[in-house]
């Protein structure tokens, strides 16, 4: 990527002083580039990301990141300017206190700013380019990933929430921006995608598309649309090695997120079928097709496998029936459109020398791991212990090259950190705006490698604010999960490996806190954990003992071959593995002065003409 | 003060291509002003603030604060520059990691860097100026308060530990430095001295001398001089309102801090003494003389009181001896060094409109209150609840002017917050790198009114890494205290507004990590909380659960008039103050791009010449 040189900003009126003058006539806008543009577009780098971000797709943001600058260029395409736009980020997609740029006009000037509604003395946010273009107008700037400003959002892996807002109607100042005349909204995103170069594919791959079969989609907000697809018969083995989003053109912002399971082999024959997942009409065997093959959701582009390895299908053993799972997001319930999408499997016959596995990490489902209610970053944590990976591991370790994680509702943060003779050694995956509505695979930066003897470490952190009772773990929506389904290879027999507390101390937990109390909660034979959990009251004490406990009890392990099988040994009352040492937090580079442009807004001149 | 024009650097070779080449004949400086220095000293501005160093008294640091530039200019005079000189800011005076600021020269060059031994890339500190004066060479220079690099030292209200290096051979590089070759040490003061303008002193202010008779200095690391005074016979109520300290020239160094007490008025005569505090000379009587009038530390100035009050002494009811107490630090163990330093009391027979009064908050001296050993970081909280002060303050409240923190040995960090209608409301007095062998008395930035009905609350940090045991709340110099004594007026009753967890549920505690480990802690009768606290087997569990404890018990007041004397009311029990809203961080003020400067060392060019 070329060096871009520095956007300098013309001396602009204070954002206070910008009264905005709305003139009742339609706004006309003609676009010309500004002498204060200095800066020139990325020439040789092309934007490849792009995402909708209202349900109408009138804004629609491009992106690309550089790694060597520490920075993404942003273009946002405008379709139809009215009196605004907002766009930012934030921690959960709120517009108050996102990171936003701003382009407000009054009819003879636009301005193009950047703040927290209260503008910022930094601009960390560098125009480029201000184009019209037959689709639109494009605004192009560049932002920092850490503009070392600690009021600023930090972009970092995993998931960011983009927010954005319409302007509909004049505004005096961005101070006076409201709720009415503004059309708000979030739209979630990896921004920072792996920066690993496509492979080549061989020259025998195939295609197969899994695809709805040119559907209605139902004018509701959300719609899971399952497909059953069965591959020819006699269909041998074949290894996956990529998988990419097919999504008709027009449906983009609607389109969700997708994904292919494989039916359980057992079952001879699974019944067509198109339709709602949640129709009555849904046949019950659907769900038995649970082996995740492919997942994509919004914003992400194909999915490769490494090139040593690839995900079986087909042949003896393995289903011949396909489910797709598209999920429709329709919130302005449109009505009467059709809708293809699907995944587009790329797959040889010419098996690659290692089948690649999936193997979940965290915590097992089970209610002795609670999160007490009115908690805002409550975290439990699940463990792969060095007794377990010696076990089930192959001498030369295995290489996970993928991560989906997954929690229910309350979940907001997910990270997993590999532990070597007791220190911290790396991060496998991490995402600190986690949402549960946005669970993709997500390709590793880097490739991890797991040595047997290493402990993987696996904590969420929740947020319980709106409940009134505790939130156990379970399979239930509204009770918890902490998983991170690691892709590795080769695979191995190992498919769990998952703690959680010994079920002996947390009954020892509820005596203590009954006799601090003097009696709460039901320590009886009879009760369930649940029911226990259920009549704790939730003070201060009871809840940091609990921290206590999760901190200091013996784990029981499920070092597991398949959900009911474990690996021969010993798994209850084991140790809580140690860390001597953690990560060090990475040191942002923070841009010396030239990283840097005074405050204010800037004049974009967009002057009269006929639009 | 005037504006500085900018310091501009000179491209530098870097440090690890600087290598240090040390001419084996002495080293003859002769300065010169180079042209890259293009700041200039701050002329209006003196630097009204000074400190010794190092025990010889080789390098004095001035400063003075700009609360307006948010920075501090320092001058380093360094009297016999041999290799180089070090000077820096860290937590607690370590070299390894400070902030720091090199001078080194390899005979032709004199270069001037700044890092943490691994250079920086930032500049924050600026070189104004290198002069050459008849003392020795001096450099000025300016550091903001906060370089908003998080690696960075913060300089904040309260201790700054100082650190030095005086570079006694040559070295290659700032990486090599080590300990062969380079002393070091450090030493504490308060930079961001408050802004308060010296008040005028009446015309009837009267001086009185607490000094120390001529004595010499003990050759030995410590010495606590004693010296008593007798006021006049009839000497009358009086109120100080001004004190400094006299210090006898050329024992800078040495003097480290002095206090002057008032004796108990029951005491009908003091003997007269005049020795090492802990003589076996010294009368018992002396241990009687404990009522603070004045206290003075290292690099302190002045103290007055504010314009409407002073400090009542003499008259009836007021002994009329005083005792003066010098601590004299003396590492190199210098003898025969005779010294008259002490204190110089300001006072006035026209009595002020009020009183003034010092009042105790935080921990009453109990071992209810414990910090577990090998802990860097564990927090106790005293209060001074709503109940308290609106029984025994005055309906217009007080006003707090002036603060000294204690703790004993292990206490890191002391904080008093406002509390008010639930929300934290102001800070009282907060210094983050608090020392035990540096307690000052310090006059507040900013007068702090205390209505009835407020909360007052006083966090102590502890660092305990390298204690097996316990350590408990009491009055031993291995126990532990934590204590805000603040000075204020007009003086009420109210002279001990502290707390300490109720001793019924600490016996719960112990009744539960009993219960959870089986057994270890006697809960029987006879045993003491101190014995108690002995026997606790420290793991995570049991220092978890004591944290929980003291965030969530019942806390018994000391709400006293006297250190016996309760005033009237249920003060057993009593819930913890709830507070719903904390004080927000101060954002700091982040210099734009002009504060800052590029990286790498600058040549001082100290050319040839005679030295």
């Amino acid at each position: 990527m070329p060096a871009l040189s520095r956007w300098a900003s013309l001396p602009g009126p204070s954002v206070r002083e910008a009264a905005f003058m709305y003139s009742t006539a339609v706004a006309v806008f003609l676009v010309i580039l500004v002498a204060a543009l200095q800066g020139s577009a990325p020439r040789e780098s092309p934007l490849p990301y792009h995402i909708p971000l209202d349900p109408e797709g009138s804004l629609e943001l491009s992106w690309n990141v550089s790694y060597a600058q520490e920075a993404i260029h942003f273009q946002l395409l405008v379709r139809r300017l009215k009196a605004g736009v907002l766009f930012g980020m934030s921690d959960r997609g709120e517009l108050e206190n996102a990171d936003l740029v701003v382009l407000w006009t009054d009819g003879d000037t636009a301005y193009f700013a950047k703040g927290q509604i209260h503008l910022d003395p930094q601009q960390d946010y560098q125009l480029l380019q201000v184009q019209r273009t037959p689709e639109g107008l494009t605004l192009l700037f560049k932002r920092p990933f850490d503009t070392c400003d600690p009021k600023d959002y930090l972009i970092e892996d995993g998931t960011v929430h983009l927010a954005y807002g319409i302007l509909e109607e004049p505004f005096r100042s961005l101070e006076a921006i409201n709720s009415s005349g503004l059309q708000t909204g979030l739209q979630r995103v990896q921004l920072l995608k792996p920066d690993i170069p496509d492979p080549e594919l061989p020259s025998d791959a195939c295609t197969m598309e899994v695809q709805a079969p040119n559907i209605q989609i139902p004018s509701r907000e959300t719609t899971y649309w399952c497909y059953i697809k069965e591959l020819p018969k006699g269909f041998s083995r074949h290894h996956i090695i990529k998988y990419e989003p097919i999504v008709t053109k027009g449906n983009e912002a609607l389109v969700h997120h997708m994904e292919v399971f494989q039916c359980a082999p057992e079952m001879d024959s699974v019944p067509h079928f198109s339709g709602p997942c949640d129709s009555k009409m849904k046949p019950d065997r659907l769900n038995y097709c649970r082996h995740v093959l492919a997942a994509w959701a919004l914003g992400a582009k194909a999915f490769y496998y490494p090139e040593e390895a690839g995900l079986a299908f087909g042949g003896p053993g393995s289903s011949r029936y396909l489910r797709l799972e598209v999920h429709y997001h329709n919130p302005l319930v449109i009505a009467g459109r059709n809708d293809s999408s699907g995944i587009r499997l790329y797959y040889t016959a010419k098996l690659r020398p290692f089948d690649a596995g999936i193997m979940e990490l965290g915590l097992v489902y089970t209610p002795v791991m609670a999160i007490p209610p009115r908690e805002t970053a409550f975290v439990l944590t699940g463990y792969c212990t060095d007794k377990c990976t010696q076990l089930a591991l192959p001498p030369s370790g295995i290489r996970i090259f993928a991560s989906q994680l997954h929690t229910h509702l309350t979940g907001r943060k997910v990270v997993t950190v590999l532990v070597r003779d007791g220190r911290e050694w790396e991060i496998v995956n991490q995402d600190n705006h986690y949402s549960p509505h946005f669970q993709e695979i997500r390709m590793l930066k880097k490739i991890v490698s797991v040595h047997p003897g290493d402990v993987l470490i696996t904590s969420c952190t929740y947020n319980t604010e709106d409940r009134e009772l505790a939130t156990v773990g379970g399979f239930g929506i509204l009770e918890e999960m902490c998983v991170n389904y690691v892709h590795y290879y080769p695979q191995t027999q190992l498919e769990l490996c998952k703690s959680a507390v010994d079920a002996g101390f947390l009954q020892k937990y509820f005596h203590l806190i009954n006799r601090f109390n003097n009696e709460d909660v039901c320590t009886c034979p009879q009760a369930s954990v649940s029911q226990q959990f259920a009549s704790v009251p939730w003070n201060s004490f009871n809840r940091d003992t609990l921290k206590a406990l999760y901190s200091f009890a013996p784990i029981s392990m499920h070092c597991n071959k398949s959900s009911a099988v474990r690996f021969q040994g010993e798994w209850n009352l084991q140790p809580l593995p140690k860390v001597i040492s953690t990560l060090e937090e990475p040191t942002p580079h923070c841009p010396t002065s030239q990283g840097r442009s005074p405050a204010g807004p800037t004049i974009v001149s967009i002057g009269g003409g006929k639009g």
